[in-house]
C-alpha cells in the first residue's frame, strides 16, 4: 500500500510527523512508498531516520534497491546501518556493492564485520549463503525457567526466537526446544529432558534447492546449520524458503522458453544479458532446424509433383510441435515437483499413449476434413492419417525425452517447448512425405 | 528417507517395537516409508497404532492418498482420527472423499462435524478454504502473566502458538502479540498495552495467490482471517503457503505449454481429464494454423517458380517461434511476479528491440552463410534478411502480446510457446515470400 503522506512529509521538511509515521507502518508499506523517492530522495530520507529504522526498512528493500541506497550514503553512516541488519541480508547487500566499498564497510563494521566477512565465502545458492548466525543457543542443563530468563535478558528479535538450540560446550548441536513447548513446560525441568535429540539439520553446502523442499517436507519455520563438526553455524528461516520457491520456479520457467535461467530478475538484466542467455539456444535450435529443411530437399520431387502438399506444411509440423510441447510441460513438471518418479517412465508412457491416441483422433478428423476441403478425397485421407501419426509421436516425443534427459543425469527441462517443437519439425515432415509418398504413387 | 525396518517390523507383526519405531520417527519420514506398504497393508497398519497417531501421520500424506485409506477404515475409526486432525487438513480429506461418506463422517464427529461444515462451505483456493479454526485468542485486559497461564493450561499446537491474537467480546479482532514479545514482556503488564493494533489480516474470500504474496510481502508465519464484522474465524499458516507457490507455480508452467491448468497432480490425473485440458488449445491452434496455410497457398507461384525456397521453410518459420517463445517466456513470468509493471510496457519494448536486433543480427548472418552454401549468392540475400526481420518481429511479438492481453484484463500466459510459435509461422511466411519476391523480381 502507498500512503502518498509520507513523501509529502518529506517534500515539506515536517521531520518530526515523519518520523512518528516511520515508526507506524509496517516497513513492508514503506517500502511501497519509497519508491515515490528518487533515489537523490532516499539518500536524504535514510540520513534522517534513525539507524535501526533504516536498518529494518532495507531488509525488506529488494537487494539491488537497498544496495543502491546504501552507496549513496557517507560509509560511517552505512556501517551503523549493517550492524542492525540480521547477517543474511547484510551479506546479501553487501554482494551486491563494488569490492572496494565492501571492504571499507567490513572494516569498519570491526567484529560484526569480520562474521560477515565468513559468512561471505559461502556460495550464494546453498544453505550457508542462506544462513543467518542470528539465533539461540543454551547448555543441555539449563532450566526452563532459566531459558526463560535468559531469553528476557537476550530479547531476541522474531526472525530466530521461535526454536532454542541446544549444544554442547563445544558448540554441537545436541537437541532443540521450541518456544512454545518452553512456555508450557514446568519451569523447573532441565531442557535436556524435554528437547527432541532427532533434529532436521543440514551441512553449509546444501543447494537451496533441496533446502526448500526440507522445509516443506517437514513443515519448518526454522532449519539448523551445521558445520562439518556438527557444530551449529546459523539458521535458515522460512520467510527465505518463500523467495526461493519464486525463484526456483521462475528459473523452471524460463527453461521450458529455452532461457538459459538469467539468475537476475528481468529488470535488472542488461541487454547483454538477455542476448547472451538467449542466442545459444536459438544458434542450436537452427542447427537441429537443417534436418527438416534436408527432409524436404529429400522428398523435392513428390513436393514438385503435388504443391498442395506445401499447403499443409506449417499446419501439420506446428500440430506436432503443440502436441509434443504440451505433454514435456506436463511431464518435465511433475518430474521436477517429485509427482512422478523417474523409475514409472512406463505408466506415464502408457497413460500418454492412450491421451495422444484420443487427441490424435479429435485431430486427424479436424485434418481430414480440411484435407477433403482443400484437396479432395486423397488429400484427406493423406493429410487425416498424417495428423493421426505425428499428434502421437510427437506425445510420445514429448513423454520420452523428458525422462531420458532424467536418467542421463540431465535436467529434464532441456526438453523445452522449442527443442520439442524443433524435432517435431522434423520427423513431422517425414512422416508427412513417407505418406504422402505411399498414397501419391498407389492411387 | 525410507526406514525399511517399519515395513519389516509390520510384516513380522511385531507390534510393540513397531508402535515404538513410529513415536521415534518423523511423520513426513513415516510416510516415505508408509509408501512401501500396499493400500490394504496401510488400513491395517492404521488400526494397530493410536488415533492420535494416525492423525498426525495423515496430515502429512498427500491428500488422496490419505483419502484413500480413511476410507477404507471403519466410519468410528475414521471420525476419531479425523477429530485430531487440524481442521484446515482435515476438510481437505473430507472434500475428497464420497459425499456420502464425507456425511456421515461429519454427523458422527457431532460438535467438530458441525465446525468443519463451516468449514467446507468456502471456496478451496481461497483464504475461508485454507485457514484452520485452532488459533488461540484472549481479552484486551489480560496480564501477561495471565496469558502465560493460559497458554500452559490449553497447551496450544505447533501449528498455532506463535501469535496470539487479541478480541473484543463479540470476538472482533483488535490486535496482536507474538509469543516472543509475550515471554520478554513483564508478567503484569496488560496485553492490550503492548499488542500491535494494526493487523495484517484478511477477508474470507481472498485468492490464494493473494495471501501468498501477502506472506512473502510481510513476511509472516501466520495470517488471521476475519468476516464481514470483523470477527477472527480462522488463520492461515505458512506451511500451506508454500504448497501454494509450488501450486502456482505449476499452473504457469502448464499455461506456458498451452495446457488448461489440470488443477490436480499429473499422477493422479485421469486420461480424460489429460485430453479435456489439452484438446481445445490444439484445435484453436490449428484454426490459427489456417492461416499460415493460406500464406503459402496465396505464394504459390513464388514457391513454384523456386522450389529452393522450401527447404528453408522449417529454419526460418522456427527461428520465428523459437524467439517469440523465448521473449515471452521472460516478460509473461515478469509481469506475473511483478518483476515488470504492466504500465511500463514501452521499456520493455525498447530493450527488447536492441536484445532482438543482437538475436537478428547474429542468426541473420547464420542464415545468410547457409543460404550462400545452399543456393548460391541471392538466396544468401534474401534467407540472412528475412532471418533477421522474423527474429525482430518474433521478439516484439513475444514482448508486446503479454502487455496487451494484461491490458486487456486477461491472463499473460494465454501468449503460451504454442501460441506465439503458430503466430510466428504465418508472420514468418508473410515475411519470407514478400521478400523473396521482392529480390527475385529485382534480379
Amino acid at each position: 500500500m502507498v500512503q502518498p503522506i509520507l513523501y509529502s512529509l518529506f517534500r515539506e521538511g515536517r521531520v518530526q510527523q515523519l518520523l512518528e509515521l516511520v515508526k507506524e507502518l509496517h516497513p513492508a508499506d514503506l517500502v511501497d512508498s519509497l519508491h515515490e523517492f528518487s533515489l537523490e530522495e532516499q539518500e536524504r530520507f535514510f540520513l534522517l531516520i534513525p539507524h535501526e529504522q533504516s536498518a529494518i526498512i532495507m531488509q525488506e528493500m529488494e537487494v539491488p534497491e537497498a544496495a543502491a541506497v546504501l552507496e549513496r550514503l557517507p560509509v560511517g553512516t552505512a556501517a551503523e546501518i549493517l550492524k542492525e541488519m540480521y547477517s543474511d541480508e547484510a551479506v546479501d547487500i553487501l554482494a551486491e556493492l563494488p569490492k572496494e566499498r565492501a571492504a571499507k564497510l567490513l572494516t569498519l563494521m570491526k567484529e560484526a564485520g569480520e562474521e560477515l566477512k565468513e559468512l561471505m565465502a559461502y556460495e550464494e545458492d546453498t544453505s550457508g549463503g542462506l544462513m543467518a548466525t542470528e539465533f539461540v543457543a543454551i547448555p543441555e542443563n539449563l532450566t526452563v525457567g532459566g531459558t526463560l530468563a535468559y531469553l528476557r535478558k537476550v530479547a531476541p528479535s522474531a526472525e530466530n526466537a521461535y526454536y532454542i538450540y541446544v549444544v554442547t560446550r563445544d558448540k554441537k548441536l545436541v537437541g532443540v526446544i521450541s518456544l512454545r513447548e518452553l512456555v508450557v513446560a514446568p519451569l523447573e525441568t532441565r531442557v535436556g529432558q524435554i528437547m527432541h535429540r532427532k533434529v532436521v539439520k543440514v551441512p553449509e553446502d546444501l543447494d537451496q534447492e533441496e533446502v526448500a523442499r526440507l522445509f516443506e517436507k517437514y513443515s519448518l519455520l526454522v532449519l539448523p546449520v551445521v558445520d562439518k563438526e556438527d557444530r551449529l553455524v546459523g539458521v535458515i528461516t522460512v520467510d527465505d524458503v518463500i523467495a526461493i520457491a519464486k525463484e526456483e520456479a521462475t528459473e523452471d520457467i524460463h527453461k521450458t522458453g529455452s532461457v538459459t535461467p538469467l539468475r537476475t530478475s528481468y529488470k535488472s538484466a542488461g541487454v547483454l544479458t538477455l542476448y547472451t542467455k538467449r542466442v545459444g539456444w536459438l544458434l542450436a535450435l537452427v542447427f537441429i532446424n537443417l534436418i527438416s529443411s534436408g527432409i524436404i530437399a529429400v522428398f523435392e520431387e513428390t513436393l514438385n509433383a503435388a504443391m498442395i502438399l506445401a499447403f499443409f506444411i506449417p499446419l501439420l509440423i506446428d500440430t506436432g510441435g503443440n502436441t509434443g510441447s504440451q505433454a514435456a510441460t506436463l511431464v518435465v513438471r511433475a518430474l521436477v515437483t517429485e509427482d512422478i518418479k523417474p523409475g514409472k517412465w512406463f505408466k506415464t508412457f502408457c497413460k500418454e499413449l492412450l491421451v495422444g491416441t484420443l487427441l490424435g483422433l479429435t485431430l486427424g478428423t479436424a485434418g481430414w476434413l480440411l484435407g477433403v476441403f482443400r484437396g479432395g478425397a486423397l488429400i484427406g485421407v493423406i493429410i487425416g492419417l498424417t495428423m493421426l501419426a505425428i499428434v502421437i509421436i510427437a506425445n510420445l516425443v514429448g513423454v520420452v525425452l523428458p525422462f531420458i534427459l532424467t536418467k542421463l543425469r540431465l535436467d529434464p527441462a532441456v526438453a523445452s517447448s522449442p527443442l520439442i517443437t524443433t524435432i517435431m519439425d522434423a520427423l513431422g515432415l517425414l512422416t508427412y512425405f513417407t505418406i504422402a509418398q505411399i498414397f501419391l504413387s498407389l492411387f
